[in-house]
Parts: C-alpha cells; structure tokens; sequence
C-alpha cells in the first residue's frame, strides 16, 4: 500500500478530505460561502482545535460575540470552547478552509520529527 | 484570554504558524518554491501524519521514489514513513501549505465533536 493518498480539488461548495485522503490526524474541509450567506448556527466542539485559513474573497467571524474580519490570506486559530459562525460578505463570497485537530495532540514537529 | 488567534499573511517564502497562533494540534507552514527550485533535502517523519495543499503554480513531489504531479487544487497525504522531496516546475513556482499532525489522533470530527 502507498504511503500517500491525493485528491485535486474542483469546484465544489463544500469538501470534506477526511474520507478522500484517508487522514488519521485531521479533518480538513474546503467551503465556499456565497456573498450574503453564513454558517447556518453557531457552534464549538468537544476536543478540536480548529483552524481557518481564508483563500478567496471576504468575510467575518462572530467568535464568543466578537467580530473579526477576515480577507485572503487570513488564518485563524480556534479553541475546542470559542463559540463561532462564519459570515461571508454581503458583496463577496468566502472561501476558506477549515482543519480540525484534537487539541493538545501534537508531540514533536518539523526538526523535532523529521527524519532525514 | 481570548479563545482565538488570528494572523494575516503577507508575501513571505516560508511561514511556519505554530507559535504565530499558538498551535496545540498542528504545526502549518506556508512555502513557496522558485520555479526550477527544490526542497535540498528528503524526509520522512517519526510520528507525523502530513498533509500538502497546493495553492498556486506547479512542480512535483517524489515519495518512495514515485514521482507525484502537482497543481494548483491538489491535496496529498503522506504517511510519516514516506520519503519525501518537494519540486517546482522548471518553469513556474510552487506555492503550497503543509499541515503536519499526530498520525492517529483524530477522535471524533464534525458532528460527532460538535456542540450545537
């Protein structure tokens, strides 16, 4: 079995890589929200980090009642308890994506687990 | 303290996110590769699970000695095990994200760590 797995994004609203690539330490999903759209609820989770990067376009995030703007190249980092919904802008979609980790999982990285 | 980090990134050749957001789950790094250009050196990982993102222009990665192509849109994961060396294209530079996790430590994801 390949030590790999690759999948080429097209154009679609929403993707969820998890199943697609065979992850095991992460879900990432690719969404698209259309201009005036949002996140249809607020939510927050148990054990996940979650972290946003945003590709295209603009929008905001209400986070724990807080508003915070996002443009392209924007990244944003979540805890488990930060109650969040994503608002495209009312001129402008959002398309951004979102990885979801167990918070606290990560042990060594880059130097500290690579092998050379 | 608040329960979220936010950076914007601006024109850089490598970002690495971890501290800039305070990271527990992941380390990101953002890279971009001149045309022609290479990664000098093959690696694999102890424990990580990594997760590539090409964001603009081309190249190629060989892992185990397989030779992978690589566009804009396309995602790869790599086991820890596999040995990896990332490539622009002769012509044009490679612009990607790479997510490194705990391969494994993905519990619940979406709606089965969500609270609504």
């Amino acid at each position: 079995m390949n030590n790999f797995t690759k999948y080429s994004v097209q154009k679609e609203g929403r993707i969820e890589l998890h199943d697609q690539l065979n992850l095991t330490g992460a879900e990432i999903s690719i969404n698209t929200l259309p201009a005036g759209a949002s996140v249809p609820f607020v939510h927050s989770h148990k054990l996940n980090e979650e972290i946003y990067a945003v590709l295209e376009g603009a929008g905001y995030a209400v986070i724990d009642g807080e508003t915070v703007a996002l443009n392209a190249g924007d990244w944003l980092r979540l805890a488990p308890a930060a109650k969040r919904q994503f608002f495209a802008a009312s001129d402008q979609e959002l398309k951004y994506i979102c990885i979801q980790v167990k918070a606290g999982s990560l042990e060594g990285y880059t130097m500290t687990d690579a092998l050379l």
